[in-house]
């Protein structure tokens, strides 16, 4: 596969690269005077969010502008423009059924996790190995809750070249034994209130890290109510894990 | 009662002035060049150490040089050079008694503790209206964890003039009913594994914090293992809420 960049625009210091790797679609943030090598953050998104949900790509430009990394994100299998993956789609209308009849869906997120994982694994390794020709072999960091975050404990506990990450408001099901196989930083993000992810099976996942240097960041409110200020948090953890720019 | 300066000291581009307070005795560190108001973070000692201990001094020149923010510590009651009080001897001395015995002393801290909060808070109170005039009323914090942290949570409870604060590594004896009415932002540093703070009570008296604002702060290790990148997040989190000096 080969990483093809389809277009590029110029915004306030960042430049925005649209790319393909294969049938992947994903962006490439950077600095408008980068070069040499970068810090590069990855950053996953959210079920029923896209590369480019306001969220994700406020979050890409701030790496960019404060800390002068580069940020990338790619669609997850199924979603933004991508074509649905049949099970994927069967799993999430039956959530959305759940959901309907007024049925809790918490216990169905770690199984559609895990058959997520399973797709959009291959796809982050590719995206990371033709990345980093990109951005010269700098360090990486990886930013990702809720699915983001079930697949960022698969992800990292076995992508030697992420050297720090940011996960969280993910239980612990399924999960144990791969967090206890993360050894690098982790900076681990819990909704107190979650109504997706209880506060026992959230500390469960954090006690279960690998990680020496592991820290637990909790604040009030349900699983989309993470702090604004936690973007000025994990900036601060990715700078002093991956370097100054 | 008058506050006294009696000494100056300059080293790296911060002043340390010596002071007291009637039989209070304390320190103020400045920016060598400051002018005008400034914010100013209190900083409580834990039992057995004094206004000038390694991690204090510290982390009141990290304040200064880093944030252009004033600190301030005194000695707490019975400790550093001032005279004993006997009520709080005769408890630190059943505490050691029972440290040689082998028992936990983990019981006994939430009683010391708020025999000490009994002795120093009305110390405090008095400080920080002597120190607003030093620092011409600029925005307070309050950094104090363990003996602090139960001093911390008393006082910010009842000093309007503190605006944010870091606690923690504190049990929620007899602290509950206080940390309801803190309404500040909180940062709430817990250790995982700390011998003398019971986990579920470290969290019971985050649950129980007023504050719309409150951060959950947790890491692995023991009581006396706060991890040294806490002193940056908690520069963010003051410059965050006190604002730029």
């Amino acid at each position: 596969m080969h990483m093809r960049f389809t277009s590029r625009t110029l915004a306030d210091g960042v430049s925005e690269n649209q790319f393909t790797l294969g049938d992947i679609t994903g962006v490439l943030w950077l600095p408008e005077q980068a070069t040499g090598q970068l810090p590069l953050i990855l950053l996953g998104h959210g079920g029923g969010q896209d590369k480019q949900a306001p969220g994700v790509a406020h979050r890409a430009r701030h790496y960019v502008t404060r800390c002068g990394f580069a940020s990338a994100a790619i669609d997850a299998p199924g979603h933004g423009g991508r074509p649905p993956v049949p099970e994927l789609k069967q799993h999430a209308e039956a959530i959305r059924e759940r959901v309907a009849a007024g049925e809790s869906l918490a216990d169905q997120m770690p199984a559609y996790n895990e058959l997520m994982a399973r797709h959009a694994l291959p796809e982050w390794h590719a995206v990371i190995a033709a990345l980093r020709d990109t951005t010269e072999g700098g360090p990486l960091g990886y930013w990702g809750v809720s699915m983001a975050g079930a697949l960022g404990v698969r992800l990292v506990a076995h992508a030697p070249a992420i050297s720090a990450a940011v996960l969280g408001l993910v239980r612990a099901d399924g999960l144990v034994a791969e967090a206890a196989a993360i050894k690098i930083p982790v900076q681990f993000l819990v909704q107190w209130d979650d109504e997706m992810v209880p506060r026992e099976s959230a500390l469960e996942l954090f006690d279960a890290l690998g990680s020496a240097d592991k820290t637990l960041q909790a604040s009030p409110g349900g699983h989309r109510e993470v702090p604004r200020a936690e973007i000025e948090s994990s900036a601060l953890f990715f700078t002093r894990h991956l370097g100054q720019a």
